[in-house]
């Protein structure tokens, strides 16, 4: 099956270029009397748009969602729903004269490569905006899963080499980089604001948590809850790797150190740890889920780089269009939303398992 | 669908558990007219075979492998091939004593809340011999790709605090733990060994190359390339984390640290780094495709660990069976087979990509 | 999965209801490089479009295709293609008259036990409306196979008891039940206007041909080119049955009479007759593919009938909106469409089945 | 995906040829803890099998199914479920002298055409032998539909120009045909063993009812009940037709006639004829489910048929082994499975439809 596709019962199609229209989703698969009101998307949209803060890039676009199907008197009616957003602040112009050079870290050359040729203009679908449709996507699982008492949320663990080393829920979303350690998320600002003077980029890691997730999802022994997760975030642009729990601390650790030890607490079997994440062989065990996943430095960089052009030859480069200097703080609301779309569609999978 | 299958124009679905008849695979997908002998098979699969040096488990299965169908000729037929293997050294009755309580760390649990009760004989399905199919499959997938001058090998970067610092391909396959230096190697053993005695166990980390990769592999947004390897490496029993190229070292570097500089070699474009792991925008560039994955050191030691029964009361537990203290070695080519079944999928999808 | 995709390689989703803001598709798999304009499109919708006749409904809508997605410079990228078209002409107000009752023959009932409750507006997704998207892509479908040489087309082959007795392909679109017998064509129309006149409407058979289909496409055993054809078939709405080549007249026939002969004809290996209608084995084998599909009397009579209310009270009901007499001749391109999708998606499916 | 495999959450994988080692089946997504035996499996493969009267096939297989996976203490684990039934009276040697040779009517060429070659031997893999695994597969699902208080049953409505006209339902299994119609069931016994004489064969219709089915079930608006049914019938061997309820009869009514007008009937809202075979806009309405589809006449039969060589050579084909005169009989357990296959997957799938 062609790749636009994701989640098997809840699952999304997601459309659009960079410079195109628009971009859009279609929910296929979302149960029907569901209350939702484009409001109920735009909260999220706003949390990924550009132009929120002075640590994101400029371009302004007010992604302004629009319902065009499978909602009726308010409710959604289990027929697809399909979401759109117009582009609007779209400028080709910049692009024209990079179109026949490759951008280090990019996807010009493999999408080259893969097709042919490819929409040059700002990234075509290979860019960040494709996104949009996944996190609108992903507002309609999460309200979906706040029926079933689960809450996701994410939040900056570390940029460059700053790492957060206290963690306070509420001064997430209080500061423009989304981190939990209000000292270290000042840090983190300046680090960002000093690596654009310099039209360089920064890296990241970001965490989400799943709490309230019941026992039982995961469908092994391909599609572990685990195994989707990954999968799920990996597909993020700029994602090179993903954690469970511990990750990959795991390494160094003996068995007796990482096994979480099961203990009886409020009439339920839990762990007395979390190393394991929440999941044990690809199975929820009811413990929070904890994922996280390393964004790589903006590849688009203000500075003169080396490349070739379409033909081969050695060329020189700088990025000119606006870019983020560090996509961490608008990751966050786009791995949140892969993570509550894997757990609706497991959660949706998960019905069928016992007589 | 349920989760027992995996890839989408390759696919194969598993099936079996630890003590029943016999583990199998059945692979749909595979093109027809490929010289193929049970022979092509073993030699994986004693790769991966309980018994075959000091650091495994003491369980000995011969592991024969035997074609059900698929085959005319000595070539596949393009129909589907499944093939077989009988379970033979199995001793349920070890089991019979733990039944009723959930070994930390294992899946014991999370099977019984998920389908109600479990096949708790050697662990059932949640056992790594399920992978016995994956590894048959992992071997035609390898001759498929050979003919595309693609080859795989993975190896054991970790165990432990040991780290190789040293690479020599050759080496790999002459020491049991499948390091590629020499020195850290004997390390690596010696602290199984050590671990083994103290009834612990140890994690470690598995390095998996893809060579002669042709750029154009993987189908953005959501079957990307590193996704679909995310996923592939995510689901093998132990797995923890997945990267690709620089991996979480990603978050510490600028991007004019990070971004790969096109270059022109040999009339080909290519990169002068190897930073993105074969893989931008998650298509293949044509450069070594480049993943890790984290293994949690064995879950079942032999040490009294505090556990609860199935009820919730409170109990100690010692896992007696017998079990590999260290599960990388066995794991490398686990790995490569799942690396090999993604890159031949997606080697058939991208037949499509252009007119 | 959800029910709203069709196709494996070539995969559309479509969406929107009979009087939401829209009706659209998107197509996931068209490979890149595939000139295509808006106009390739519009020409499909036009045959199936309302109001094209005194033999169809009065509703005019203008299904004015609109691109979102997935073109550069007039050329397929290779990324999802999302088309769309604006609903203009729906007016709700009569559908108010009879939204607590259930029309015989209608999905009212149906979709309220599924869904718990429905959107009444004109039918809402189970509506006829929803194969817009579906001949939308078809459209693409169909110049995809133009370049393979394959062309297919449909016609009308009974209407209430009139069966074309001769066959002219140029007739075809020259009258408006698009039946390729001219005095048949006449006796239809006729039957027609006096079906509406009574307040009636008349069932139809409609046959499919594809000529230029290559041997080799279907793939056995489940997703066998018959089977795929069957079922596409039978998806669009008030179809109750489906043929192919000699269809249920094969019941009558003995085995001497029913097999076509195998021949040599321009050198390449033929069969004498095609009762099998093209496919032997679930295989296209080189001959025509020939099927034939029956579309039930429109269920919307302007009669009044029993009926109940949704809360099970016995009432009448007479449905007064606007409403084809007779599917059949709007349901040729609708035919054509879901021949077209099956038959790319096969020929894309059938590029993996040798080495 | 490769088409070995059907259905979404109850999803079977079937395998083998025959003259292979075997034939099996993989079942994935049968909910644990259904209590299942292999008696259960065996008696509907007894109803399918070769020589099991005189108007079969003399082949003699045991058929003895054998459980893989899947099982522990007697019930379904959730986990896979393999079944195997090992070939045994497989007589290859007549085979050899038409390997050269296509077959008129089989699957001979189109094998050729799309891998390269074929498995020769008794059809290979286009062999009826393959549905052992679908009417295995079959038996599973019926068990689970029985408590669901659904029933699934099919007979022989059609040999040649022997219908049926009254309807037993205790008499279908008493006769060897499988008609309901214990007069014709003998004209369409002697009908066959006539054919049987002149080495000709016969071709048939077969109706499938499934009572009990809850409203609700299918997934518009391409999975629809229908279409699912229709596919899952046509991709048996030798159908050529499928419709259902009232069917092609559909083209020679009026609305009037064809609409089944809706009642309240024990409190339950239900329809008073049943001309559409209890689906309304592809979903159930709780009325019977009523399908039916067309066998050709068996293609093998006993006289000298014109064909062509490998290489197009004209040739005399007369074609000896041992095959059924008439497939109807043994095709009901077939059709049976089928409709059973899709009725579970729906049921499964209906549960996520609302909150």
């Amino acid at each position: 099956m062609p790749g636009n596709s994701f989640g098997q019962l809840f699952r999304i199609t997601t459309w659009g270029e960079s410079h195109g229209p628009g971009i859009g989703v279609v929910v296929d698969g979302c149960p029907a009397g569901l209350p939702l009101s484009e409001k109920d998307i735009q909260v999220e949209l706003d949390r990924r748009r550009t132009g929120q803060s002075k640590v994101t890039t400029t371009r302004k676009e007010p992604d302004q969602i629009r319902f065009l199907s499978g909602i009726f008197n308010g409710k959604t009616t289990g027929t697809p729903l399909a979401m759109m957003v117009e582009n609007s602040d779209a400028d080709s112009s910049k692009y024209e004269l990079i179109k026949n050079l490759y951008r280090p870290g990019h996807a010009d050359f493999t999408y080259d490569q893969k097709y042919g040729f490819r929409d040059y203009r700002g990234g075509g679908r290979s860019s960040a905006r494709e996104t949009v449709g996944r996190v609108a996507a992903g507002a309609v699982a999460k309200k979906l899963l706040a029926r079933h008492k689960i809450k996701i949320f994410g939040f900056t663990r570390q940029i460059g080499e700053h790492i957060a080393q206290n963690f306070s829920q509420k001064e997430i979303e209080k500061n423009i980089v989304r981190c939990p350690d209000k000292k270290v998320a000042e840090q983190m600002i300046d680090a960002i604001m000093q690596a654009r003077k310099e039209g360089d980029s920064l890296g990241g890691v970001i965490e989400v948590i799943a709490q309230g997730v019941p026992p039982g999802l995961g469908e092994p022994v391909f599609d572990r809850l685990d195994a989707d997760l990954a999968k799920a975030l990996m597909c993020l642009p700029a994602v090179k790797g993903v954690e469970v729990g511990i990750g990959f601390e795991a390494a160094r650790l003996k068995g007796s150190e990482c096994n979480d030890v099961f203990i009886t607490k409020n009439k339920k079997i839990t762990t007395e740890t979390n190393n394991a994440g929440g999941i044990l062989g690809g199975i929820s065990n009811g413990n929070d889920i904890v994922v996280r996943m390393v964004v790589k430095p903006t590849s688009s960089i203000n500075r003169e780089q080396d490349t070739v052009t379409q033909k081969g030859k050695k060329a020189k480069i700088r990025v000119e269009g606006r870019h983020d200097p560090c996509v961490a703080p608008r990751a966050v609301p786009m791995a949140e939303a892969m993570v509550a779309l894997v757990l609706i569609d497991h959660l949706l999978r998960n019905q069928t398992s016992q007589l």
